[in-house]
């Protein structure tokens, strides 16, 4: 067989399509597959029926404070400020998330509230951070009413539809690390940098793809490729690589009920969450409010957690149970046996749940390992 | 006693402002006294202590296809452009009132959407207006299911807490009568102009009342003026100026819970209604989105209707029942025999609700009434 690439990448996601640029650069012959027929993975966009700009995998915001990640990804697109906010139906209360004096204000009476204040403010400090789990075990009864609330009210019923556990299933100990925040900081991200592509995602992909030194193969699986390769990226599952041989590594998956409405705008941020576990979607996301288009209409998804069934739906998000995690290590000693030449990585490589520029630095760190091992 | 004025007017709100114009630049020299501290009555605007412009007494948005009306309050602001947009929270959903296509495709499955979405355009026209009662008695079973939806979900709540009745005590009859509208247009009135004071509405109402024929008594109940005028006009209520000698008309009150958040904008529209009986409070206003105003943070007031209590509350909204029309014409005729001089007007003095248009018409015929009189 003629050995025509350096390398191929199996995934043109974040983390493929930023591996195959730096190998390109340093000279190699890329070849990137990809089974859809775009790049950009799951941070996919681009226009829907009505010509609003969707993320058809749910929304992507990107936010980073690596000055590695904004400069290389800066080289593919210009950037639009766009500050994340979130807000989530409380109790019939639209609060702000992550849930902060602004939220605590608006969910007690003046005065309970003034005095939780005061009382966070005083244990934790202004603009300090208040972990749930000390709230609760806090000798001020206030507190613990607070932390109580914010349990029960914010974090409960929508981890119980995120990950479909019964109440009885969820660990509080886990879910209590989430911090109440002592002061007004709406934004839902507290990284430096806070920019969307001005291009968008997909152009910004295309353009990283964009090099003499790569090819890219749309809507092709890997094993269709047919040619040799000195070395391989695999960004896709581990399991599925293996056939599920030992067992199907969980997954949560997403159902989105995509609507257009003739409005100019429909939510009160660009999503907004819903507790309560008696509504069965977990959250609303409005696209114009994340890409800042021009457009009379709007669209929005709807979002339904739901099981991942292998070959019919996405997998989302990595299910970390410890059965889960002995068996991930399972298929990492099988691929040091039998595919010593595959470097696994990204989001489904690596079987973790990564922000996009953790899959950029992934995508940089494979890089690095393919040259070290090729010299 | 000294005639020191040709006119005294009870009441600086816009009737009693607009019929004082009016009289000064016919040369009249008139006297408004004003029991508040301020003009406009209801319709005042000013910020609070953060500095945000609210209206204390609820939300106003003015709008009018009036052309005499536009022109004279014209002289003394210039406007903003302002689509006044409401949504209300149903089921979980955030929709657009009046009830429109777009509602209807937030509150049903797409496929029963479109089912109805076309039975109401064949029925009554696209752009057409489907009242409540008619589409009930509708042949087409979607239709009805859509009646009853919007009757129990959108209507009956907001009503029951609005007048403070039993759901036995709402005649559909009467609540059914609102519309459905067969299109998409989301802006809550339908006049050609919608526009908001530029200068606010306090500056409007202050500049006129600036007029050398006019001398504005502020803090003054009009019985302690201690002049005689050869007119009054009185836009109080009817009912108090006979020290409620019949017994008092009934009227139904507000409370305003104002609060003010440290984030840039609180709700998806300017205001949110809250048609859940459950939920004890009618609707939140968001003041920036009816002011335009720049500030980093937002204002708003949660709204909760409640009997008026003479003395201590203040008439907001005339209750009419067949007693309370019996006992304001029994006020007419009071009025006719033992003060004929007087011209009851305005809002109170008519014991009608009217918009700020008919309001400013309701003191421009008062004035005329006057001219006439005063030949």
């Amino acid at each position: 067989m003629h050995m025509r690439y350096d390398i191929l990448i199996a995934g043109a996601g974040m983390t493929g399509a930023t591996a195959a640029r730096v190998l390109a650069e340093a000279g190699l012959r890329v070849c990137v597959a990809e089974e859809r027929d775009h790049t950009g993975g799951n941070c996919h966009d681009g226009p829907d029926e009505y010509g609003v700009i969707v993320h058809p995998y749910g929304p992507h915001i990107f936010h980073t404070s690596r000055q590695a990640v904004i400069a290389f990804l800066s080289r593919f697109t210009d950037w639009r400020a766009y500050e994340h906010r979130v807000t989530a139906l409380v109790r019939n209360r639209i609060i702000p998330l992550p849930f902060n004096l602004t939220s605590l204000a608006m969910c007690f009476p003046v005065r309970e509230a003034q005095r939780m204040e005061k009382a966070l403010i005083q244990r934790h400090g202004r603009d300090g951070q208040a972990p749930i789990l000390e709230l609760r075990r806090s000798q001020d009864a206030c507190l613990r009413d607070l932390a109580d609330f914010v349990y029960e009210e914010v974090f409960l019923g929508y981890t119980q539809k995120q990950w479909g556990l019964a109440p009885t299933e969820i660990d509080p100990q886990v879910t209590a690390r989430v911090p109440v925040r002592v002061n007004h900081d709406d934004r839902y991200f507290q990284d430096s940098f806070q920019h969307m592509p001005d291009v968008g995602f997909a152009r910004m992909f295309d353009r990283m793809l964009e090099h003499p030194g790569i090819t890219l193969r749309l809507g092709t699986p890997v094993a269709d490729v047919g040619a040799a390769a000195r070395a391989v990226i695999h960004t896709g599952a581990i399991d599925e690589y293996f056939h599920h041989r030992l067992g199907a590594l969980p997954y949560r998956s997403l159902d989105f009920d995509f609507r257009h409405y003739a409005q100019p705008r429909h939510l009160p941020s660009a999503v907004l969450n819903y507790p309560d576990a008696a509504v069965p979607w977990t959250r609303i996301t409005e696209y114009r409010q994340l890409t800042g288009q021009e457009h009379p209409h709007t669209s929005v998804s709807v979002e339904y957690p739901r099981p991942h069934e292998p070959g019919r739906t996405l997998p989302y998000y990595p299910v970390f149970t410890d059965d889960a995690a002995r068996l991930y290590a399972d298929y990492r000693e099988l691929a040091e046996r039998e595919a010593p030449e595959v470097i696994f990585a990204g989001r489904l490589g690596a079987f973790r749940y990564l922000n996009m520029d953790d899959a950029v630095l992934a995508g940089m760190e494979a890089a690095r390992q393919v040259l070290d091992r090729l010299g």
